[in-house]
């Protein structure tokens, strides 16, 4: 479990036993409230790249435990357009504030800050690498909606070869006892060195091209977004997309169980059709609100406050 | 008046008791300060058109009342350019905060989106629609300098056919005793619905194209921009844009009374002169400060703390 | 020292005991945090130009003492785009907040705005003219590092003829018993304006184009960048910048002092070498911060607060 002054940069960092101890904490931010917790403390957004929900999100989860938000604002107006380093640029944000989210397009780009910013830096996704928060709250719903994470089958569906959402949480279940299911057309299948990965540590995993064939099967379902971009051929783009669309009637002619939850990151588009919203099914808007209470406590560890 | 959990829509939802509780909350406001009563809360500001006065004055008045704002950023950098629906990034955001604030430039947005937020929305804005609290703050206003709304002969001048803030304020207006006057060119004039409207409602009206005209008999002049994308014929504007220019010789040739009292939305350009701003007939800025206390009592209103 | 109510424009209206005051005032900040002093108080940061760093420190040293920030957003979204003058927005802004930190382009437009805004404004660089906080900051960490600013030597190189720190930080230093020393290419050197009125006040300075030549002889040296857009000519401008870029290699070989201590407003870009960074000579990174305190004094002074 991370302690004051760590930084949260790697979901691989992170074994069984501290990935609980963080739900926990979690859990207990969600039961008490805290407000008040991190009165006084400063937490720093610095997004290079764009995601509102993700930095509103951490934003949400300072504030209500009574800390305040320094936004970094749009790259495009900052001193980065004047030539200076990410290093420096890190290292004078830190001495403004208490803790930094940073989300960077590199690869890396949060270790190094973590380095040189003499504040915790919390990775909110350093480009296709990491995203752990992510994979927190991911892990939390998973816990809330089913009382535990071991025991489960879950499957993933869409762009599981891009995906450092999907990546993450497929690393991260294989510290528990998890069956995991891929369902993707071949030019968007699992990384070969993550599914070696998963061989080495002795997990059970399966591959599919057809969500229906494997639906009856799921405890949970993570859809992502499949992105027109990955495609060369737009017909072959428009083929996949309808593939891979999950629907009511879906749901139900593929005898899917009554218990099946699914989740999804977001923002969605078409993947997954609206008429699922009101079902039992559907948990992603509970998973994003998870994502308050999840920063929570990782916003206090870090700050040594819990 | 809004009860706990109530969303803010629109004026026309608002019966003359109603208002005049919300007109009687906000001077509490501003008498009191009431500094800590929303310690703990959280406002989002949606603002998907920019609006700079708008925005301010909400995060001013949560400011102001110890609460926190979370600002939603700029609509080209969000999840919309992801394909995101308005309802889904509704809904997550709903899921961060105790209270939102939406500027959307669609006519409706805001009904749709109280009904799935999950908390309280006031409208900052539809379109070409609603935008209720510019309403009371002007009914505030005219309060505040006049002692009372009823009783009163309230004139407008400028583009009346699409100005939004002004249907709004000659809706809410009809539920007093006031007599209203209409001053625009032929191309500008009050929209035949919303006259036909106050006909119905037997309120007292009048038009006219001559602003010195009607001046002398008026207690309050209510003066809008009139926008040069609105003409088709550049000369033309050019003509109506200095018919409606007010400035301190007009006031003086024309007869207008000492107690004239003078409001604009704002921003102005060149239809209220500066030379204006230092008369007693000018309470345009003091209309703009209003606002604070008027949403400061909206919010509180509907957090369920008043 | 400012009291309650003023507005700091200019580092040219404080005298040497007023300087010595606010330095005092910002040691305290430091010293004691003071968390809580600016409760209930909301400081507006007007930006019209970008500047990451001011902009994120006023806003840093606003909430740790816990008052609240109402960031103005980007000027092409705001309603100057609607043609809206300076000086109704900054009254309009007045009404919505205690304090006003302004960035703007022009020239006298900070003394203009604390003229009509109703309440204290902050300047935060008006155009090539003034950027007092900055110069507060300077002095501060002058002070701090050294103990005293009487006595020194302090240099200068880089971009002294447009660079409105120097400027400001040059008639800072000349309230105190300083010996000034100015190292630019000749199309870059101090304004003949600037240096007459340094011989009027008696002050000692001197002027070089070497910079390993006065190295020896300095307490402080102020670095700051050289930048291409001053330049007519590249080879030129590869030539200047090359000849006063700062490196380890050059600090030892001119036989600087050890006690020698290294500023830069920042951000670099080459003019400081990042081997530096590490030396007890490298304080710009101190200094960045040291804008927390400075800031967090002058806004609980014109705040009435301390």
């Amino acid at each position: 479990m991370p302690q004051a002054g760590d930084s949260v940069i790697s979901i691989r960092d992170f074994g069984r036993d501290e990935i609980l101890q963080v739900l926990a904490a979690a859990a207990r931010m969600e039961e008490c409230g805290h407000f008040g917790l991190l009165e006084g403390c400063v937490l720093a957004t610095v997004f290079l790249e764009p995601s509102t929900r993700t930095r509103l999100s951490f934003a949400s989860a300072m504030m209500k435990l009574g800390g305040q938000v320094l936004d970094f604002g749009e790259p495009e107006q900052s001193s980065f357009k004047k030539g200076e380093s990410l290093s420096d640029a890190v290292r004078i944000v830190g001495g403004y504030c208490d803790v930094i989210a940073l989300r960077h397009p590199w690869e890396g780009a949060a270790r190094l800050a973590a380095q040189i910013a003499g504040v915790p830096v919390i990775n909110a996704g350093d480009g296709a690498n990491q995203h752990p928060t992510q994979t927190f709250l991911d892990l939390y719903t998973i816990q809330k909606v089913k009382g535990q994470v071991d025991g489960l089958t879950v499957g993933f569906v869409g762009d599981l070869k891009y995906g450092r959402t999907v990546h993450s949480l497929v690393t991260a279940l294989s510290r528990f006892d998890c069956e995991q299911v891929f369902v993707a057309p071949p030019s968007l299948a699992m990384p070969e060195g993550l599914l070696a990965e998963l061989q080495q540590g002795g997990v059970s995993y399966s591959q599919s091209e057809e969500l229906a064939e494997v639906l009856p099967g799921l405890d949970i379902l993570y859809c992502t977004r499949i992105q027109q971009e990955r495609f060369a051929d737009s017909l072959e783009y428009e083929r996949v997309k309808g593939a891979y669309r999950l629907d009511r009637t879906l749901l139900r002619d593929s005898g899917a169980r009554e218990s099946l939850r699914i989740m999804h990151p977001l923002p969605r588009v078409d993947e997954l059709a609206p008429d699922i919203d009101d079902t039992p099914h559907a948990v992603y808007f509970e998973q994003a609100r998870n994502g308050v209470p999840v920063r929570q406590a990782l916003l206090a560890l870090v700050l040594g406050k819990v």
